[in-house]
């Protein structure tokens, strides 16, 4: 990391500052809106990710403490992580507090290399069961050149007792193990699966039985920039027992050329009730992106998170050169329909209609220095969901565009 | 700036932190109400500003990021700016992000070096249009010796998004340009011209017509120390399609000696409906204000803000002095009547009872060091307003102290 | 404090930046429920404190600004203090802001040098009048080698405003005088005095009667690690006029071996009302603790806060030791039950059933480094307390486990 550091004169003691700023400018072309679906908002802008970095190091010991300004939508402050972690040996790094558990290839990479301005939307729904950001979590990961292995034992995320203090909280595992069987100068070749499982999930006061514990999938159609708070696709609350995700991970890259993807299932064991057909629902998802760099430069493989990074710019317009361009598309998918027929109440199988959302998009992205980044986005999102009585289409199909300026040290 | 700074060693990438922290005490003297005004609480204190500032640069470009933990009143944290700059060529600075765009003098004073303890309330009326702290902004300024550009592209306010999201946001443009015409050791001569112009005020759902764009002009009576929530002006929530501001700025120095002032006009184009008178309606007000340094130092020019600055001690107490005194005076008014006649309601007429407030105040300052500095500030507050069906008197007079404790980096 | 620290090259001035984090995780054990008393949550995870520390000094004057991450729950960005320091002679420090004043033997230790996860219930109740974390105060204390003393004029809490309004705020004083009649290198005795009046109380709009100044005092069973909610002890909102507060303090140390207690009364002037009887209610408590550090390090005596510190461990783990281990007891006792007589209601003689609880506890710390530490508490608490009307039991006795992860800097 490039971030401003104190060393101490011993060497043993370092003290690290750093920042994150990511601010989006976008809109929403929605046309003829279906009947029944809402509207998306026309234009705004957003502080997507607005963090100060507090790193604190002794010896192997290292204090990380993350305030949050930016958010979906900005106006609250918050805390992104606040963690104390242990490497007893080199490629072992134990930690405990709040963080982001490691969970399939698209989370493992940083938020400032996305290829696109959101996650897909199947990993925001599966990180966010037991994992996600600032997650109370106890866990470590080994992360050498071949290959990475990770477990965490994780809890609620941070706030979460702030708005529920009477209910209990959830409790999991997520784990990841991934390989890079091939690489060289020119190409890397990356395998990898994460799975997770909810034991415990936290109680909701009354809803929808009383005390009961209830999972509730959904997101923002990959889009945040100008309405944070739209969801297209959601399961409501669903009173289950459990929930599993599992997921294989595929990531390639040629030179300036990188391709990777993912499949996650979603299995969720539903709370039994008298005289309601209950039955084990299966959400799932994936997606397949890609990346050219057209300036040359390579999206170089992170051995301690198992992922692709961005492109460094090999010469930066403060050196006089016109930095990195980069061009992205991608396909992702997410169904969170199971166990309904079309014009059958969603109670009268005990399946829901969460809605069927696919979104294909162009990313164009330009690097004019290494701590400096600018992303234009354009999907086409085409959203296919019943109402709960299986009669009415409440889905849409509309394009959204964002630009994203990104400063980051 | 004196902010403490780390400079890496290629002297390219610096880092700086600073603070700032303004802790006012105060009250006010209500003595005999009148019957419909609203009691003004007697005595309190008051973080009214409390920033940590954190800035990266690097060649040319700058990031800032300023969490907020004061307020009015205080208990909050926010974020009061957090931006991206860039300055392609020396006197032009291009700024995207969050923050407060140039518009009129008083308002591009730094709060550090203010008069008074708040703001001409015609200010930060008109401020909070189409800028003030923390707007979604896109823009510049040209800052020479001689005259000062600016103008910006804004949106909404920081978090605006999190309290109402099912609206879209407000757009509008603030410029600026002045000039100094006489410039030497003992004198400055300031000229300037602010204007503003809303067209797409920010939608509140449902009032007071469904999705309408409204508008709400009002601030508290310069004075927040002991109650920062009461305010006597007040146009209530005013279905409009468009706002215009504009206003002359004027400030002059010589020697220890300063005097500024501006006159600020707001025009509303309100929202025709059926049925009902709704004319264009125009608000204004203006201040005078000046200032004399007791122990001779100077408020010394900002070529950067086109503003004038505070005293720096010549004989800071640190270094066996007295530190330097100022002693100020102010006359403030705001008129947020219009289109009414007293006795009919302001729904005859489509006008608005705002109310009138003139504000007299004597102040004195005392600066310790150059970062350290307490005010004192005496203000009679006079407040002509009538009820919406125009019968009864609702404002009142009185008088408010308060004593501000500010440390800054 | 071993916080990085930027000097300037001059000496008179530094910038320093620190961190504290608690990271609590832990469980209740119930047992068979009493009917009336609440449900304790079994196990969950907090984020008990999460402070980023800046400081900025030169010569003589010191302002201090640290935003708190961390809460009972935690979930929500404030403001732990924010003051402005100033040392005229060299053992005075005059300070304004928000900040926390002296308060008793337990309140002046650090919170990273407890013997126990949480204070005892009646220091937490006592000096929440007056004192507490972000109380608006100015004041002083003067911290000589063998005698302190300080005393504060308090105003309301950080935020207070921001929930209440349209309310004027509370005012009081807290005063303590201690001193260390014996100190050599293998011991310390400390004897101490502590006081509050709070002369005006917040008011609360309409409750119990409209504008009246309420006071209210409750704590949480001195466990907050799986359940910050859940109060046993609580009198409810009392009227009243005014309040005090007393108590000595005592403190000893001989060499790896420490022992402290306190007792404090709390007495209420209850505000008058016709046709109910109202008369003064005194509450009490006290602790006693004792710590032995079986690695024979010593609670060293800090002069600056007249209170006992943590050990420091002689072999830190990175230098292959095996830190410092610590073995702690405690028993503490609060009794907010005052002018009530069984199976008859509260309302009847005007006194109020608040609860009585008992702690007793055991702990173990380890110490791997100075700035990392492992907390290990066991508590057995139990609470006596009859509802308003007096017939029923609705306290209960519980078990609870608590395991704290600490680190600051």
């Amino acid at each position: 990391s490039n971030r401003p550091t104190i060393t101490a004169l011993d060497g043993r003691f370092r003290a690290s500052l750093g920042a994150q700023i990511q601010y989006d400018i976008g809109g929403a072309l929605q046309g003829d809106r279906t009947a029944g679906a809402p509207r998306v908002n026309e234009f705004g802008q957003n502080l997507r990710r607005g963090r100060l970095f507090f790193g604190f190091q002794y010896d192997d010991f290292l204090l990380n403490v993350t305030p949050e300004f930016g958010g979906s939508p900005d106006g609250t402050a918050t805390l992104y992580e606040a963690n104390l972690n242990w490497s007893p040996v080199k490629p072992l790094q134990l930690t405990v507090g709040y963080y982001k558990p490691y969970f399939g290839l698209a989370d493992s990479m940083s938020s400032n290399d996305f290829l696109f301005l959101e996650r897909p939307s199947i990993m925001e729904v599966a990180r966010n069961i037991t994992a996600g950001d600032g997650r109370a979590s106890v866990g470590g990961r080994w992360a050498a050149s071949r290959w990475f292995a990770s477990g965490y034992l994780t809890g609620d995320s941070y706030g979460a007792s702030s708005t529920n203090q009477t209910t209990s909280g959830q409790t999991g595992f997520a784990g990841r193990v991934a390989g890079r069987p091939y690489a060289d100068a020119d190409a890397d070749l990356h395998l990898g699966l994460t799975g997770s499982y909810a034991f415990d999930l936290r109680r909701q006061a009354g809803t929808p039985t009383a005390e009961g514990q209830t999972l509730r999938l959904r997101d923002r159609p990959e889009w945040r920039a100008g309405d944070a708070s739209t969801r297209l696709v959601d399961t409501g609350a669903l009173a289950a027992d459990g929930v599993a995700t599992w997921g294989p991970e595929l990531g390639l890259r040629y030179r300036s050329f990188m391709l990777q993807g993912e499949y996650h299932q979603i299995n969720v064991q539903q709370a039994q009730a008298t005289g309601s057909p209950r039955p084990d629902l299966t959400f799932q998802g994936g997606y397949v992106e890609a990346s050219y760099v057209l300036t040359g430069e390579t999206r170089r493989y992170s051995t301690s998170s198992a992922a692709f990074g961005r492109p460094s710019p090999a010469r930066p317009v403060t050196d006089g050169g016109w930095g990195a361009w980069e061009m992205m598309a991608r396909w992702s998918l997410i169904d969170l329909d199971d166990k309904v027929t079309r014009g059958r109440s969603q109670a009268s199988t005990g399946g829901v209609y969460g809605g069927r959302q696919e979104v294909v998009g162009l990313g164009l992205s330009w690097y004019p220095t290494n701590y400096l980044r600018f992303m234009l986005d354009w999907n086409i999102v085409n959203v296919d969901r019943r109402n709960a009585a299986g009669t009415q289409q409440i889905g849409d199909r509309f394009h959204t565009l964002g630009l994203r300026t990104q400063m980051a040290f």
